[in-house]
């Protein structure tokens, strides 16, 4: 490092986590776009939760350092290279995903105020705003709160001995590189922004992805590393555009309608492999026997909650049902996955239909069995809209250890969507 | 690192092994002196001896890179900032331990000429010239040729395949770290450099040992290392003295007495820790057995052949006969040496006498196990002092395996000696 470069360093007050707006998952950007063209002036909340309440956060992470963090992602605006590289890129093969007016927007944003609060040994981090606005909050809260509790079991190690922690991390990964290069045509891609270890740590887990696996490393849903590793940016859609329109919906029959509004705007602003059906916010299988004969005609389904090889096989017999050719779709598995779980459901379903993965956490935060006390283990931190316009919202998902709301509205949309019996499957992260 | 750094790095025509006539053990330079005072003018040819048959080094090892290597070597001078360190230092605990007159002379010093030839799969090089300057050779001629072989393997590596190769082998040597910090009061130093894996690694692993045992690592025999990091070099004396000595013994009653006049030598030079005996070269038994009285009353021995707790045992047997008391007396263990073998030594001694290590290859170069054919794996490279004024050198040490010389030779130093049966240890390193 150059010494003007080490001056440059010690002016910040701060060693920011989120460096760029930019550093967040692609498909909230696809979203965004959506959003921002139909409803815009929707106001949602989105709220931190962490699922494995046995960590701390509160205690492990010092207030004025979170504020200091969060306060930093708030100073951040669009840079004129990140501006120029959204709209000149193509993404799925397409010039100008991002269009003017959206850009236009995004260009002179700021992400709103956030509400923070010590609540026992956990922190409220709440976001509340104009939906297009808040909804960028998500992914760039989460790093923050992942990164600094690795920090702050860090603090005290010593030099060495951190270059071996991340000797053993990088062995690790690497590891499941050789494993996944044995697998021929594998096509996977790094879905882990949200609960990485740190940037500097996903950046070199998709340099070692990049160079272990090739092409068969389709790219990273991370937006500036896809921009500085001139990587493919991937992803789709997530669940909070169907528990937001469900959240907004007038009655029970809107409520019934709202997953496939949500993919009606989506059909008509995408096409080829960004059309991706989610299919398990509100069950699984009510949604597909449901669904409209277009949506059959998609790209492809992506398997997100319960056990990924029943809906896998659940989404097969819908589209031989629907008259379709299994064959021809795209399975993609985004669910907790780790190299073993990939290779098995690789060998279970080519052939059968075209695979592809989008591996997440145990991709860019593995640092399991490698501190005493498994300190830093990644663990089940997600923020989510919990209201619309004032309505709470309601996750189901195909797993009841997943869901999300209050009791009585989550009684009411198993109802609606017709949800029996569910397989409870550990949430690992 | 800044451009004016890459620039410069640019500028070098090879990447230089050795970049300082410092990179050696200490106890070269204390050997060096000794003899620059005693046997200045005695001829001495030195030679490579690959005990490693089955490593092919000139098919690994382009010849034009290596005499480019030991050209650059042969280009080197004392810096100030050495002569400055080597004339101003401590060493054990004492101020100006080179005299005026050798640095006088080691300021102006050269490496004198080498002789390299190609012989099948293996190099012909042999150093002859001035005892005080050849034996300066030894070294970095093996260093080089180690990191020559190292850099071959390497050669073809992806950029983050190497990363992991480091990581892992980091890993190793750090698991040896953590074990060996369990031991209290271990005293243990870095003997590694002459078959190190590279510069660069060998100081990584000091700075490890140095983070991971505090003050129960006690310095390196690396010169240029300990000066850089502020560290004690450690290092006595070596085979070299007694078999250089035996070689001009001019019958065998002076062929007999020469291990002796060695030490006596060494006696009027040195005090305190330096007054280490070295007593395998023509074997332990009967060279402790016809030892003079004052040899007793020496620090300590150290066991560089044979089984090492055999070795402690006579020397503890030594002492008692002699009417010393043995507790008081060092031990230091330094052949082949890994970490089980030094906690089992540390138990098997501490108490009985002051116990301490010398670890070599296998701190410095234990990449066992991370590549391929174990294409990486150390292996025994020997740089000797094989003729002095023409007479050939005889080296036998307790173990069969490390017997080099004439077989006429040795069957005369056996018979000098009264040698009797050995037993064979397997040479690792």
């Amino acid at each position: 490092m150059d010494i003007a470069t080490r001056v440059w360093n010690h002016k910040w007050k701060i060693d920011p986590i989120v460096r760029s707006l930019i550093d967040t998952d692609f498909y909230k950007l696809l979203m965004c776009q959506s959003v921002f063209r139909n409803h815009r002036d929707t106001n949602v909340t989105f709220s931190l939760i962490n699922r494995s309440s046995e960590v701390p956060l509160a205690k492990l992470i010092d207030e004025g350092e979170l504020r200091e963090q969060l306060d930093h992602i708030r100073s951040l605006s669009l840079t004129r290279g990140e501006s120029t590289w959204l709209r000149g890129n193509t993404f799925y093969g397409k010039r100008q995903m991002f269009r003017p007016d959206f850009m236009k927007w995004f260009e002179t944003l700021q992400l709103p105020a956030y509400h923070l609060e010590r609540v026992g040994d956990q922190y409220e981090l709440t976001f509340e705003g104009k939906w297009p606005e808040v909804m960028l909050w998500e992914i760039p809260a989460l790093a923050v709160l992942m990164e600094l509790r690795g920090r702050a079991v860090l603090h005290d190690m010593g030099k060495f001995e951190l270059q071996v922690l991340y000797a053993r991390a990088a062995t690790k990964l690497w590891e499941k590189v050789e494993h996944l290069r044995q697998v021929p045509d594998l096509k996977i891609a790094d879905f882990g922004t949200r609960r990485r270890h740190s940037f500097l740590w996903q950046d070199w887990c998709v340099q070692a992805m990049l160079e272990g696996l090739g092409k068969n490393f389709t790219g990273t849903s991370n937006c500036l590393i896809a921009k500085n590793r001139d990587l493919e940016a991937i992803g789709t859609n997530a669940h909070e555009l169907p528990m937001v329109y469900a959240a907004l919906a007038k009655d029970d029959a809107a409520l019934a309608q709202a997953p496939y509004d949500v993919l009606a705007d989506w059909h008509e602003e995408h096409s080829g492999n960004l059309r991706m059906i989610l299919p398990d916010t509100y069950g699984t299988d009510g949604f597909l026997k449901h669904a409209p004969d277009w949506l059959a005609g998609w790209t492809g389904i992506r398997i997100d909650s319960g056990d990924p090889a029943a809906g896998a096989e659940t989404a097969i017999r819908w589209w031989q049902d629907r008259g379709e050719d299994p064959t021809k779709k795209l399975v993609i598995f985004s669910d907790g996955l780790d190299e073993q779980k990939i290779v098995e459901l690789y060998h279970q379903f080519t052939g059968r239909v075209r695979v592809s993965f989008g591996w997440g956490t145990l991709l860019t935060n593995d640092f399991r069995g490698l501190v005493p006390n498994d300190a830093l283990a990644p663990f089940s931190l997600v923020c989510k809209a919990v209201s619309a316009n004032g309505n709470p919202t309601v996750k189901l998902s195909d797993n009841p250890n997943k869901a999300m709301g209050p009791a009585e509205e989550i009684a009411r949309y198993k109802r609606v969507f017709g949800v029996g019996e569910q397989v409870a499957q550990k949430v690992v992260v």
